[in-house]
């Protein structure tokens, strides 16, 4: 018989047994778990060594101690939820399905625009929550990432923008020597900038490309002690050691230092805390000493955790693979299974040195090209607002008839394409009152026009370029190699991604027009080139006939081609007509479609000194200046046919003068038919829907202008002999 | 005081306690964890439900029960590692970080060739670990992905073929009405087809798509009772429940039954139990009252799961959302946070209607498109020998100086390029002695000529086309609906993809020609055109000439040009002489380049009545026919420059006769300069190149042909006056 003591002893540690196996279970249910690096990479299967932590929920010493190239390789640090790969488990609370994320980005100008919609495209590329993001912008970049967001149309994305050059002032005053200039340091204000409700945020350098899901990444917030208010992972150079060479002076630094492109960042405790007062305090005293920061907001970050060590969640190294140029991240992700996040914290970019580039590479080109409208894919069981506008699109859609003759029209014309506008550097013109702008469109197949186009339009230029991503990183190489185009500024290259089987002419168009910044513009197509002097004789022509002063006209540029391959561009007009006469040179479309420039009345041209007035007729489309406010190209229009025509429709029924420039001339110059035009030329489906848009673009004339647009109708249903 | 019993009984409570807990710890320590989707999505928070499996590994039961409607929407079902969602918390072991996965498909023919490679670059995108590809193939999948894994190198990943048509025998015998034919049934001898030391393997239909790392699933192993042989998931259709219309009679099955799309095997065990008797003997039985199987492998995979409900271990529904007609997969996919593996497994594939289709379809299309050559990423951390070649390669281009003017050059020539050879559907011209092949090369801004060759030319081409990924389906979605190119079966098309800045004119070239099955080829360029009766024509002189019989010939046929863009093609030698008299017509390029053809010598040409032979000449590159194993293209020339000179001279020196064809002749047509040629033909660095590839290549002649080769270098250095 057992003792009279003992059953009731077995009985208290059997229910304490089941409490604590019961809590733990219950813990984990809403705890994922996570096995530290070092523990995967070695096999998984080493029951001889007992694991660090043996409570599920292991926080962190406060004070995390400095540690040198040890702790890269395997040393277990002190802390579990330490820098870097070690033996422990570390359970990871995974934020629940639909939670929704956020994330602060600052962001200027028009390259770092560009790297931050690549950062973006691989969060939102391997994300399944919900994603707020936060963008501390110059005008530049929040003119850009404004429009594109608003037209990539992302389901689950909210966008917030904030001002950057407000936030200046309160880091100005210090000195800084980092490549990211002034916006580098703007990380410091954030606890001020973004919202007061605002909790918490993970801080993104735009060099920074993910590779995994980044609720991982908001998951680390449950790791936080009470005191912790910033995650971060450890330098991944010997920076902040100061031994680099002599006299290498860096800000101080607990050990390494962490680096600052990846921040977890518990805003509501920060504010608590007085986190604008003791960075200000930090920085001022450590300039007395120091003449610069080095690494910008880095810096700074890493002495206010020298001096509060309690404050930082070191994170594991995985979240932030620094591939610097005396990088050691190797002793990282040679040991890791999974690399969450790739920092590509040096200037050389991603033509640092490092044996394993190549690999690294390939994840960032892969988003870099990547195709954004792909990631238009709904998060299946989180209800959230739709992006404005898309309820009404999809209704839309809906209501098409996919055996309507035109259904690939009316889909096209319902498409919202990407815009990235500005694409390249750009400097806006000089505001000037005759100024005129050359807007045109075109694609991949007519990049090799811009070099001659620049060579004949000195002046500004607004074109819309129909490209898939990949396509897009194919002419940013073109631009950047070409010294003609890369030492243009006043170029401005709007890409409007591909989607869809039509090109989208008119939308492209119309792009292109609302971006021009002069008072005037030139609504040219990209195979024509326009004489060497018709920039500076379209001013001038602006100036003499007045058109400043609310004088509603179109001025007609000629337009003239050329069927031989090789071409000697005539330097003046007198040269066209000897050219025209000796038959090497035609009026445009002379041989298939003469209605199409008649009314221009080319033999009046011929001995015109002066400007003359010519009546619209049916199917003119000839090339005109006119203000920018003119009226936009009607976006029913798509692939090929009528969508300059009904555009001149317009201009008539607003009552332009027709205004014909006796010096002015632009050369088509041939080319072979593109894919999108061969595709669709030839099919009937393709002229049964082009009359039925033609029927459509008159009712809806009729409705606006009344019995003005019968004119329109009845023109068109003339018979057509040659003209 | 205590009683004396108590701490003894206490002592010994928490030895257990501590001994569970360090062995739970120990088990965990090669364990992760996963959290069945149900919990996932609700919320992961919640405390109050006590979860239903208390053990860290649980077994499912050994039969499951076949359930309805209810096992989709959240039922818990019996088996807590079933077939869905549900409230369970699932201990998942991982592969250790280098562990090998073994993967089996089973593909043929044109199509299924290019979506296993698309299948193949999801799971690649996703994987951490080395794989071994099993592949079951006909002669011409086989022929297609050998080629293109060689040329891919991906590093950490093996490749085995087994040959389809030898396991044949063995399923022919089954009736089979589904639309993947014999070949669908070919999963059922994978136990006897694969490697008789290989234990597991998973096998994938071709029409699946990855969207997470395939460990994760190989990880589903270790779920496997001791009796457990087959890991599958549900059937998410009511196919199986044999109430879809009247007289629907499918094969038995459990329930749902189980879909055969995603398949985890253990072989060694299927191979103990006796598998293939086992199956032949169910499948026997079953078809003396049905008539044929519908589903394929999956009737027959479902009558023995019926049969012997034991040998299943059922999966979580997310590693095969199924895509079919009627399927009920939106109540796997709005639950779970995480998609794993998409089924396309409707016969509509893409098409299929369903309201959330176009997010999958991202999915797909994101790999369909993917530059495969970004998966050519090393596997940190995972030493595994390197794919054939790729160290002599590693080595070849660590020894190239960028300072060398030739440096892109080089490393072009070094670079292998991905090849999808007859990346379309294709018949080998039925074999006849004096047939000839025409070879080309392109690249997209030349797709639209290819119509036009087709007309002009009726017989067997094999062109390689230099494409991206992306480009790749834009050019397979122009073929498909091109009438002309549809139609044609004749033509070979070999995708080679895009790798560096140089255009690989002569690799492309040697890839066309080694793909002709044509005793003889026509070498061709995709700009010109050929007269209409040149097919015919070619094949007559082959055979007049008796070059079958072993006489060393290359027959020159005459190049013109047009540089009109609008042209009316002469259908005859008396049409062409007419326009080259009217100067429509030129030589070609006897504007700029006359002696690449003055030796064709165009005033005998004129005369001739029969073939006459004509000498080589420094530059000369005519238009050639000569037996398919004539030499190779020299790879060291790429872009523009030289590429076809080196090759006639290699014909000379080698001892061509070179004949001219009195009534043969070709036309250039006229089109913009390719990007390509416009960026490196006016860079003095390519001049420079050029002139040292030429020597080297006279270098290399002496090296081969001795003082014979000294005429090259001779002419060569001749004085360049007009010819």
């Amino acid at each position: 018989m057992l003792p009279r003591g003992r059953p009731r002893a077995l009985g208290a540690a059997a229910l304490l047994l089941l409490l604590l196996l019961i809590g733990f279970f219950l813990f984990r249910g809403d705890l994922d778990c996570e096995r530290c690096e070092r523990e995967a990479s070695g096999g998984g299967g080493d029951p001889g060594s007992l694991p660090r932590s043996l409570t599920p929920r292991v926080l962190p010493d406060e004070r995390p101690r400095p540690r040198g190239a040890a702790a890269f390789d395997g040393d277990p640090p002190a802390d579990p939820g330490g820098h870097n790969g070690s033996d422990c488990i570390l359970p990871r609370p995974r934020p629940p399905k639909c939670e929704l994320l956020q994330v602060a980005i600052v962001c200027a100008g028009h390259n770092s625009s560009r790297d931050v919609i690549t950062l973006v495209k691989s969060m939102l590329f391997y994300r399944k929550n919900p994603l707020h993001l936060h963008l501390v912008t110059d005008a530049v970049a929040r003119n850009i990432l404004e429009t594109l967001f608003h037209t990539w149309m992302v389901p689950a994305v909210r966008i917030s923008f904030y001002n950057a050059d407000e936030l200046k002032p309160q880091v100005s005053w210090i000195p800084n020597k980092h490549y990211s200039g002034l916006y580098g340091l703007m990380k410091l204000v954030l606890p001020s900038a973004l919202p007061p409700d605002l909790a918490r945020v993970i801080v993104l350098d735009t060099d920074v490309t993910f590779a995994s899901n980044i609720a991982e990444l908001w998951a680390l917030f449950a790791h936080f002690s009470d005191k912790q208010v910033i995650g971060l992972v450890e330098n991944q150079s010997d920076w902040y050691l100061g031994n680099l060479w002599r006299n290498h002076r860096p800000w101080p630094a607990l050990g390494r230092g962490f680096n600052t492109g990846v921040i977890l960042l518990r805003l509501d405790r920060l504010r608590q805390a007085g986190w604008e007062q003791m960075w200000k305090l930090t920085a001022t005293r450590e300039l007395l000493t120091l003449p610069a920061t080095s690494l910008a907001d880095q810096d700074i970050f890493n002495a206010i955790i020298k001096e509060h060590p309690w404050l930082v969640q070191p994170l594991p190294c995985v979240w932030n693979v620094q591939l610097s140029d005396h990088t050691l991240a190797e002793r990282c992700y040679s040991e890791a299974s999974d690399l969450k996040v790739i920092h590509w914290n040096s200037p050389k970019k991603l033509r640092v040195k490092n044996k394993h580039v190549e690999s690294f590479r390939n994840l960032y080109l892969t988003f870099l090209e990547y195709d954004g409208n792909l990631l238009r894919r709904e998060l299946f069981g989180c209800p959230r607002p739709p992006p404005p506008g898309a309820e009404q699109l999809q209704r839309a859609l809906a209501q098409l008839d996919e055996e309507d003759a035109c259904f690939e029209f009316r889909r096209q014309q319902l498409t919202v394409h990407r815009v990235h506008i500005t694409f390249l550097p750009h400097k806006p013109p000089p505001p000037q009152p005759h100024d005129v702008t050359l807007v045109a469109q075109l694609s991949m197949d007519r990049v090799q026009m811009l070099e001659a186009l620049c060579r004949h339009w000195p002046g500004p230029m607004s074109l819309a370029l129909y490209l898939t991503d990949a396509e897009a990183q194919q002419f940013l190489r073109f631009v950047e190699t070409s010294v003609v185009l890369s030492t243009r500024q006043d170029v401005a290259y709007h890409v409007v991604y591909r989607e869809g089987p039509l090109y989208p002419i008119n939308q492209l168009r119309n792009v292109a027009l609302a971006q021009a910044l002069t008072p005037y513009v030139f609504l040219s197509d990209i195979d024509f080139l326009p004489a060497y002097s018709l920039y500076d004789y379209l001013r001038a022509s602006i100036k003499e006939l007045e058109l400043g002063s609310g004088r509603k006209a179109a001025l007609v540029v000629p337009a003239f081609e050329t069927l031989h391959y090789r071409f000697s561009f005539p330097s003046s007009k007198a040269e066209l007509l000897a050219l025209l006469d000796a038959g090497s040179l035609h009026t445009f479309r002379y041989h298939e479609w003469p209605r199409g420039h008649a009314p221009t009345d080319y033999a009046r041209w011929r001995e015109a000194q002066a400007p003359y007035h010519v009546q619209w007729a049916a199917d003119y489309e000839p090339y005109v200046v006119v203000p920018r406010d003119c009226p936009r190209y009607d976006p029913r229009f798509a692939g090929f046919g009528w969508n300059k025509v009904a555009h001149v429709v317009e201009l008539d029924a607003r009552e332009y003068e027709l205004l014909v420039l006796p010096e002015a001339f632009v050369i088509h110059l041939p080319h072979a038919p593109s894919l999108d035009i061969s595709r669709f030329r030839s099919s009937p489906t393709y002229r049964d829907c082009l009359q039925a848009l033609k029927d459509e673009f008159h009712q809806d004339l009729s409705r606006r202008y009344g019995a003005a647009a019968l004119k329109y109708l009845t023109a068109l249903q003339q018979p057509r002999g040659p003209t």
